[in-house]
């Protein structure tokens, strides 16, 4: 923590001691919480890999979620904006707002924060805790060989475009908290998992250095991510909706409700990213490599615009708007 | 920006668009604002530098303060950790919190935000907007050759204990705003202005590399600052309270409120550092190279404690709280 984390009550103070100071550290950092800075290591050749994400209550997460799963995915999200450079976490930082001094929200939220650390072998170096409104911003930074960042503006046409995972999930969980759908406790279960316990794609990332021509990570919906890719490559786009990988929940809904939650669902955190024809199996081979599927649905071209087309090649007129969070 | 800000509502975006975004780059990124992380290149055999810290309205700042001295202030606080450290600035993310699509305020905030960050050279190079309460979160890198970061255990008895500036003001302009001191005009305006336009020491911090044992900077109060060099150092000190500089204002009050503004004022935002008696014309030039006076106020101890003496050298018995800020 820095420094005016402090002399803060005692009661904030010892939240932070117990919660969120541990003795661990990575290989990459030579100094961790308790001075004014983190000094870190970045490795020769290297370029430092940031990304940096806010999350309010009631806009990124309701205030169902348990304290442990808000942990891990505050993280996770971050997480999954290195992942989509094809970058090695390193470590992170943790600015936090609480309302009150509460050690079970408190315990829990380090408890899933650090698990998922763990799990990706990187280290809270630094930040801030502070009484106000609950919010949680985590800078998560990583590293990456010089040059070979997965960017959004590599797409090329020709280019086979691709996803990890599956998508629509998270979406459809948040329907059933607006009670739009109703779906029976064990559906429910998965799809509220997917919501609130996204797995970023770290190591198929790493692996698309050098296959994919370019990455985003899915959090606005595949649609407006989608658009960001080819604004920023000056390419258009083809998708195949009936090849949108997504769960067997999902499947038995509605095709409407499928639809929009596929292209317009968000909260996905799975890789979108593009590659030559020619690179097939070199993403098959870094899709194996990183224990995670990934599905072609469709393909780059060089008419600008973007075409969703359904299982007869017919263009699909709807329009989806991107997804904000709770607010769309 | 990352890339949940792009889908926003229109006028949320429209306000990133306008307000935060700059084509100058500094010479150390390679990729800023637009993709889902930063690029950033530290130079060969330098650390990493880190530091974040939050912003919480009627916690950190009042609701009186203008957007632009806002957006300086918020820099500024984490510009002095790194300035602490002795650290060269590099760049920064910014994650926003807004209660609302207030155009006046972003561009404010903007305004100050980017003068401070010409003032250091550095450039925003990514982060986040979301609607909520609001909150600034933002996290500074800088980087720094390998070793020679000043931290806050590197104090040893016998060393001065130096500090930068004036201290008090700032807490001296809490004071009028809680309506506990009557101020005339002018002499509210320029300890207001220490307040709200905080200077940090960003040069005074590297030039003295190699020079300082130890510093940290004055952000909760001189006696709870110096609290945390002393138990990481594993030393005591003596401060004389009548060395501590103040401005001519601060000067002109009872001696219990200069005693309170100087030892627990908080928001100094100076440099309190030690160094070896041998290295005290070191100082002077790494003092009169920044641009910034320096004053020794006392000396550190084998003996462990903190004692302040006052001009007759009688041990002042008053215990202050650390600063915290508006809660105090």
């Amino acid at each position: 923590m820095a420094k005016r984390t402090a002399e803060r009550t005692a009661g904030e103070f010892e939240l932070i001691t117990r919660h969120f100071t541990r003795s661990r550290r990575s290989a990459a950092v030579d100094l961790g919480v308790g001075d004014d800075c983190a000094l870190l290591r970045v490795a020769p050749g290297m370029q430092l890999v940031v990304s940096s994400d806010m999350l309010v209550e009631g806009r990124h997460f309701l205030s169902t979620v348990a304290p442990d799963r808000l942990g891990h995915k505050a993280l996770a999200v971050n997480l999954s904006d290195l992942a989509a450079c094809g970058a090695e976490p390193l470590a992170f930082t943790l600015a936090l707002a609480l309302p009150r001094g509460d050690d079970h929200f408190a315990a829990g939220l380090a408890r899933g924060l650090f698990a998922q650390a763990d799990l990706h072998g990187i280290e809270l170096v630094g930040g801030d805790t502070t009484a106000g409104p609950l919010n949680i911003c985590i800078t998560a930074m990583g590293q990456v060989p010089v040059g070979q960042a997965l960017l959004r503006s590599g797409a090329r046409p020709g280019d086979d475009l691709w996803v990890s995972g599956t998508l629509g999930d998270a979406r459809l969980a948040l329907e059933v908290f607006r009670g739009t759908v109703v779906l029976d406790g064990q559906a429910f279960e998965q799809v509220r998992r997917a919501m609130e316990l996204p797995e970023p794609r770290v190591a198929l990332g790493q692996a698309l250095r050098g296959v994919a021509s370019s990455a985003i990570d899915l959090s606005d919906g595949l649609l407006g991510d989608l658009g960001h890719v080819l604004q920023a490559s000056c390419v258009g786009a083809s998708v195949r909706v009936d090849s949108i990988p997504r769960s067997a929940v999902l499947a038995s809904q509605a095709p409407d409700l499928q639809h929009t939650c596929l292209l317009a669902g968000g909260d996905d955190y799975e890789l979108l990213f593009s590659a030559a024809p020619a690179q097939r199996q070199a993403v098959a081979a870094a899709a194996q490599g990183a224990g995670v599927a990934v599905t072609r649905i469709g393909a780059l071209t060089a008419a600008r615009g973007l075409q969703v087309v359904d299982g007869h090649g017919a263009v699909l007129s709807q329009t989806w708007a991107g997804f904000d969070h709770f607010k769309s």
